[in-house]
């Protein structure tokens, strides 16, 4: 039985991570000589080729598109998936999808699965595991390879490739400013870590809408979760420990989370405290009262994404060019501010 | 440029739909003899071979599962493809998804598209649009070259292959049970048309519960969408004409629109009015109050899927053996029920 030996097969043999063979593969100082030796051993005695992506590539067009997403459950997800898919099914291409589940080790995984000739390039937003390693080899073979690689949502400036995001930063601003407008003296963040690209804009848009308003900013009013996961524990502390007239979330599931709970203690919302959150999803329309949300236009950002992807696969250019679109962020008002 | 020839292509080429071409191939009386000579043709022509599918299966596994889930927004569908992962990379493969978006067509394209040797095996819902059609010539010619094929929630009985489902009828018919039992009279069921295999499933429930309990069964109460999409008129149409002080839906969302609509018009849920609907998602826990659910275990269901997928991969067996799992549903009780 001879099959393609991946990474995985490398890094599961030799007991390390997939992020230490691609860069002893790629001879990188940070890896320990004896590792290499090891690594790069192991990869000739099984032929491992990474060009063989690029070479079945090359031969044929597939009319399928590669699309991995950091989870299914988020509704933003789901919809770009759906721009994606409505574009390139009126294009004559099939979209395959894989999840890497915020782990920059299936990330990999995925990419090498997809990349074994099934597919003429990949749209792709980067896995949280993967913003946090800032590693992106796996990205760059691809891109070496003349493979088109579209990224979305959550990109990293080292890659080089087409993007398509909204702007974070204002979305974030423009959130902050009509609290204020609104009145609202303490404004609250709720995000996860700033090695998530789109946190680090968002967070940045919050402070810079403070200080241009004569608001001081105060870390004590920053909640950072540790990952995407929500944690009950976190947002009651947090609730318990400061008081705040305003609260802005990254995403939603935080913030219906958060309304709950300020609910469950008696506070009424808008009147006590707003809510502005980020995506605009399902839970933000259905939750009660509704969610004020900023709009990332998902759907639009996968029509983009797919018709810049589709572009480039169709037409070889001589020299690389990349492009960076930048949609425009808008604030849903419901229930959850005053008007 | 040489590519493998599919049914799409056929169908594409020659003007006639992809189902047609699979049956023409399989000399099917129900296509006309000058169609089917020229289908025929043109697949002799450039060389179709639906079996190349199972010759490269047979020789090497790849550690792959795939996945076709009708859409990719209900959160049913996502649970169960969490589940699937769950079990499935615990046991080193990888899982590529597709989504039909309930369209027969993109489910041929789709199995098509997958069984080119990437996977080892399928996991699947079927789409409503094959449900209509109720045309499974793809999946029996999956099954007979002996690629494992699991079917979960909507199911065909004719298709010979493992299968995982809830006792649908059983979950409907609990919760028209619990409405009697809280003293309601005019129960209302919203729900597809019934070539959808659990809508069927759950309507026969909430017709036995009725007649068990000595109520008549009224077809004036039953709103039967023409497919699977949300429509805001059928909804104000029906609540216009019925008076009814309980509503059992078969998913969520026709449940949360019906709610949100009868409090637009004054109504109390529970004590005008209450509701009880399928799947216990997001949406569910989140809606205002609470929508009571029947759970369908979507993780389980997933987890148990792969399980059996998987045992099929690796363990040859002589002859062919197929399974059944009916799982039970459970009641969550929630604020749009009486206690």
């Amino acid at each position: 039985m001879k099959r393609k030996i991946t990474l995985k097969h490398i890094a599961r043999e030799l007991g390390v991570s997939i992020s230490t063979v691609s860069k002893a593969l790629k001879n990188s100082e940070e890896i320990g000589s004896d590792t290499k030796e090891k690594v790069q051993a192991f990869a000739k005695l099984y032929n491992y080729k990474p060009n063989n992506i690029a070479i079945s590539l090359k031969n044929k067009r597939t009319k399928n598109i590669g699309v991995i997403i950091p989870d299914i459950v988020h509704h933003f997800f789901t919809t770009v998936f759906r721009g994606i898919e409505k574009y390139a099914n009126a294009k004559g291409y099939n979209v395959i999808v894989c999840v890497s589940d915020e782990s920059f080790d299936k990330e990999v995984i995925n990419m090498e699965l997809l990349a074994n000739g099934s597919i003429d390039g990949f749209i792709m937003a980067l896995s949280s595991g993967t913003q946090l390693k800032n590693d992106y080899n796996h990205l760059k073979e691809v891109t070496e390879q003349g493979i088109p690689l579209v990224l979305f949502d959550r990109v990293a400036e080292d890659i080089k490739c087409d993007k398509v995001i909204i702007n974070d930063k204002k979305g974030a601003y423009n959130a902050v400013t009509k609290f204020i407008k609104d009145g609202r003296k303490r404004i609250a963040l709720i995000t996860s870590e700033d090695y998530i690209s789109v946190s680090r804009e968002r967070a940045a848009g919050y402070k810079e809408a403070l200080l241009d308003n004569g608001i001081d900013y105060n870390e004590d009013l920053v909640l950072k979760f540790p990952s995407m996961e929500i944690n009950e524990n976190l947002i009651e502390d947090f609730f318990e420990r400061e008081t705040v007239d305003a609260v802005l979330s990254v995403n939603e599931i935080f913030a219906i989370h958060s309304m709950r709970y300020v609910q469950s203690k008696g506070l009424k919302i808008p009147k006590d405290i707003s809510f502005i959150g980020f995506t605009d999803g399902l839970l933000s329309k259905y939750a009660s009262p509704g969610l004020t949300a900023i709009a990332q236009h998902g759907e639009q950002m996968g029509e983009i994404a797919a018709e810049i992807l589709i572009d480039k696969v169709e037409n070889d250019m001589e020299e690389e060019t990349y492009v960076t679109r930048v949609l425009e962020p808008t604030l849903i008002e419901r229930g959850s501010t005053v008007n």
